[in-house]
């Protein structure tokens, strides 16, 4: 059966069999294209411009089309049978582009990748025209109506132009990025153009491997962040970095071959090839960021923690060593300041506060805390040194949220509490921290300052219910919320326990007060909190506000947007429009330096009290 | 004694010693600057603009100055002595910039690198000014008014910021290509700032050492080309290519290292640092250029010889392994056609048939020919094979020009020769052929068609005195030129020879023919005819004529202009300007392919007959 190509807007070309309609090509594309009446050529909503391969017009395209109209070249998509190669241009500005749609928000985007490709048969030279094959290259490009004028290349792409146009026999396709023709390659390849974002967390990195033409997510990777090894949180692996020799190198080493590791795992699953992947985008916190790219993160541990560089960069792959297509591009989002990195630039991008009317709240809790407060009008960010009690961590029966985690605890009536993995509990998790110290407080059974109450000082009827569990644990007052019977292990959250939570929410509360307050608001002002990152998408936002880490009267307006930095890392990668917005989101923050502000400490101590219980 | 920094336009800056005058730094600088009454004060003529330093005016100021005049700065260069730091600008375009001066050549050029060098105090960080180092660094640059926006830098330029600022004690020097940041340095290193040409020679690479800012020659290199070990004309060099899996990687290894090696004894004669050397520029034939950068010139050797690209590039140096300061670049000239290259395109430039305002013929003899025939309207060009009797090979008792070679033959009434060296003569070469057969012909020894004349047919009464040199050699007719007797070897120039130079001789005389017909012009409309290249520099134009090399009517009109393929070279890597116009000659030149012209194979055979003596 004769097979012809159908070109669609941005590049993309399929080998179809002849008698496809439009219809179904778009379908199996993928590409978000409306057709109102299902496909049966009766609402002549589905107008395409064939630029190029336009046949006879249907007895549909007649109905439902003008003269001048067929006289264009336009049909019906749903009607339009593929009889010979076409060239298709749509109508309306909302076909022309694919959707990227985000699972948890409410969030969409049109894809328009950096990178494009372009198809070309490539004559060979003769007495009559003897055009270089690098001219003739351009010309095709040219003739193509390339979005950009492609015409620098780097010498290696140069050096490919003999053997391609002798081997592939003059086919090739020809890899762009603004005016670079980054890569030549034999045959037609325009149907591959993947690319993948990554999220390098300072414990976690995901990765995200999408499709460049319809924004489709083929496989999702993570891993623990190989350098843990070199030291838990961002402090000790600065450290590490100014006390080895190799240490900058150890750590930009080992994070680069964890990112390819994820992207050949990704590219497994998917069952493509590392040689699909032509474009990727990183988000990260400012550390994580120097990191990746090799540059010394050491002044952003001393004050005033100014980070090396916040721009937006676009980098080639052997400059990180990414085992992509190295016709490809890395594009790095810009941070904001030193402990305000990319990852937040990400979180922004997601949530589009850059866009909202309103004022929104974003927190994004981690070992450190990073909120931005604003609107389309202004933007303020802050970050604050959590310390580890979120993650379990220097907490008596702490643990990460891993199998064996108590995860959420309910005070009703009795204590009950759900554990990761429906196994034996453990320890307990930061969410379940939170649960706790709040039932704690709304039961009577702590102060508003922290302090367990004495047996006889606990008046609240659900609290007096309760005060068996309040027992002595190495000789300091703790509660006991499992085990301690038959032999198993006692789980207890004691006095330091609730300190150090204590500490965690206050640094968080006062930045977000502080933020509320240089933003000229009052808390009631603000429309909406949005909870990113996996700690802010597990914990119980009603204990959240219980205990004062989010201001008790946003509590009704509270919306977990799960891992949004990695959501604005995907929208980076799928988007240029979406790239420089998040460079204008940067430039427009307006960082506000908590230990410069001479309220701070103050608002530190008051919020690391709890609401008081009414 | 106190030191003060002057900067000049451009970015040149010299730290002098308090007092000095501009004039004495100037002329020590090699900046071209006019002190008409050489530098007393008297007349006035050296006005500069002193943005930054200016002090009082002296008493000739007060003289020749108006009063608005010295209070915008503007004082005498010759008078002011240096007592804080300053700025100079210059009033008149003219004196902006030096000049380029070339041997053998009335040409000139503004200085203006592709380069150019800032230095910068960046200041440290603090809580009120935190912006990042890499911005302190691009607003440094903007306050200096630097001329283009520099706000990119690959990667490794961002990673030596940290400790740059660190180690540098905040004190730097950035290398800027256009936008580029392409390096930064510590300490201020302004004034340094060298370049090197390379003239890449089927034979012979020659290179030379310049200063970037003066455009003064530091010191001149040259190197058999290593390539000839894999054959010693560009065909061989492909047919290389084409049957060792190895050969291209070979050929553009050994040429890399040549010219590294060059540019090692370059820096060695002149005492400075292959560090100090930031821009490269590159001419050759177009096999050279593509082995060069590494390309397979393997289109070139077949019909219709097209070469890979012609356009001209900036490459990194990297790229092709230069071991250069690597914040530089290497601007490789564009070629014409497969057998017109980049040395050719350096010729042009260094002649400036671009300029003229009559029509000028340009020919480069070598194993090929080429020649250019044109002025600022439009210029054609030509290449052809003019085979090796030009250099001595497949000539009887043919050499290299080399010591022991005759190189000048001069018929008066007896044959007299000058030998290289001043030693026993070993053989002839080119030039010496060439005169030979011009003598042989006006001697009436050979006929117009090359034929030895049989004794009793010899009626010129110089002829008639030279006869008894007509020998048997070898059982063909010969005419002994030296030698023979007490038993050294004879040396001869053969019927065979005269056959080879005719052959020679015809594909150049043909070339200059079409060239000449193409343009519609006739031979007398040729105003001037320059010679270039180490054999056309060699000739005696006399004896070119006599032959029918050169028109025998534009004896009165030939003019040596050396290596002008170096020349050019040298202006284009001198000057923004002169790299610019070699593009667009380049893309001016309609090249005329001799092959398939129509009356080439008449045209030949004709040239190849000697001009009728009368």
């Amino acid at each position: 059966m004769s097979k012809y190509n159908v070109t669609f807007p941005g590049g993309l070309r399929l080998t179809v069999a002849a008698g496809t309609t439009l219809k179904e090509i778009m379908n199996k594309a993928g590409i978000n294209f409306d057709f109102p009446c299902g496909g049966r050529g009766r609402c002549g909503k589905c107008k395409v411009l064939l630029t190029a391969g336009a046949g006879e017009p249907t007895a549909e395209d007649r109905k439902a089309l003008s003269a001048e109209e067929l006289a264009q070249g336009i049909r019906l998509a749903c009607m339009t049978k593929v009889q010979s190669d076409l060239q298709v241009e749509f109508l309306s500005e909302k076909n022309i582009r694919h959707q990227i749609l985000l699972s948890g928000l409410d969030r969409k985007a049109r894809v328009e990748p950096h990178l494009s490709k372009r198809y070309l048969e490539v004559d060979k030279a003769t007495v009559e025209d003897m055009r270089t094959g690098w001219q003739r290259i351009k010309d095709g490009l040219a003739a193509q109506g390339s979005d950009s004028k492609a015409d620098t290349a780097r010498v290696a792409v140069i050096r490919s132009v003999p053997d391609l146009l002798r081997f592939a026999k003059h086919k090739i396709t020809a890899v762009l990025y603004k005016n670079e023709i980054r890569g030549l390659e034999p045959d037609n390849t325009t149907e591959k153009l993947l690319g993948m974002a990554f999220d390098i967390g300072t414990t976690t990195i995901a990765g995200y491997l999408m499709d460049l033409y319809t924004g489709k997510e083929l496989a999702v990777t993570s891993t623990l962040n190989p350098q843990t090894q070199f030291g838990a949180d961002v402090i000790s692996r600065i450290t590490h970095v100014n006390t080895h020799p190799e240490g900058l190198k150890d750590l930009h080493r080992v994070v680069t071959e964890a990112v390819n590791d994820l992207l050949g795992e990704a590219v497994k699953q998917a069952g493509v090839s590392r040689h699909d992947v032509y474009a990727v985008a990183v988000v990260g916190n400012t550390c994580m960021h120097h990191l990746f790219l090799g540059i010394n993160p050491r002044d952003v541990a001393l004050a005033p923690y100014v980070p090396v560089i916040t721009e937006p960069l676009v980098i080639d792959p052997w400059d990180v060593r990414l085992d992509m297509n190295p016709a490809g591009k890395v594009f790095v989002l810009p941070n904001i300041a030193g402990f305000v990195g990319a990852d937040t630039v990400g979180v922004l991008l997601a949530t589009e506060l850059d866009n909202s009317e309103e004022v929104k709240l974003v927190v994004d809790i981690g070992t450190n805390g990073e909120m931005a407060l604003g609107n389309k009008d202004r933007i303020l960010a802050c970050s604050t040194a959590a310390g580890p009690a979120f993650e379990g961590a220097q907490i008596t029966c702490g643990m990460r949220g891993a199998s064996g985690a108590i995860d959420h605890v309910h005070f009703t009536g009795d204590v009950k509490y759900s554990v990761i993995g429906d196994v034996e509990p453990l320890g307990i998790c930061g969410s379940a921290l939170l649960d706790t110290v709040a039932g704690l407080l709304e039961t009577g059974l702590i102060d508003s300052r922290g302090r367990f109450k004495k047996t006889e000082e606990i008046t609240h009827p659900a609290g007096r219910k309760l005060a068996n569990r309040l027992i002595t644990y190495n000789g300091a007052p703790a509660f006991l919320l499992a085990g301690g019977e038959a032999g198993s292990a006692p789980i207890v959250v004691t006095q330091k326990d609730i300190r150090e939570l204590q500490l965690a929410k206050g640094a968080i509360a006062a930045g977000i007060r502080i933020l509320i307050r240089n933003y000229g608001l009052k808390v009631e002002d603000v429309t909406e909190v949005l909870l990113a990152g996996a700690f802010g998408n597990y914990l119980n936002p009603h204990s959240a506000c219980a205990i004062g880490l989010i201001p008790p009267e946003l509590e009704g307006r509270i919306k977990m947007v799960g891992n949004a930095a990695g959501a604005g890392c995907k929208l980076a990668l799928l988007s240029t429009g979406e790239y420089r917005r998040a460079a204008a989101v940067a430039r427009r923050v307006e960082f506000v330096e908590l230990g410069s502000d001479p309220s701070f400490i103050n608002t530190f101590a008051s919020s690391m009290l709890f609401p008081e219980v009414e």
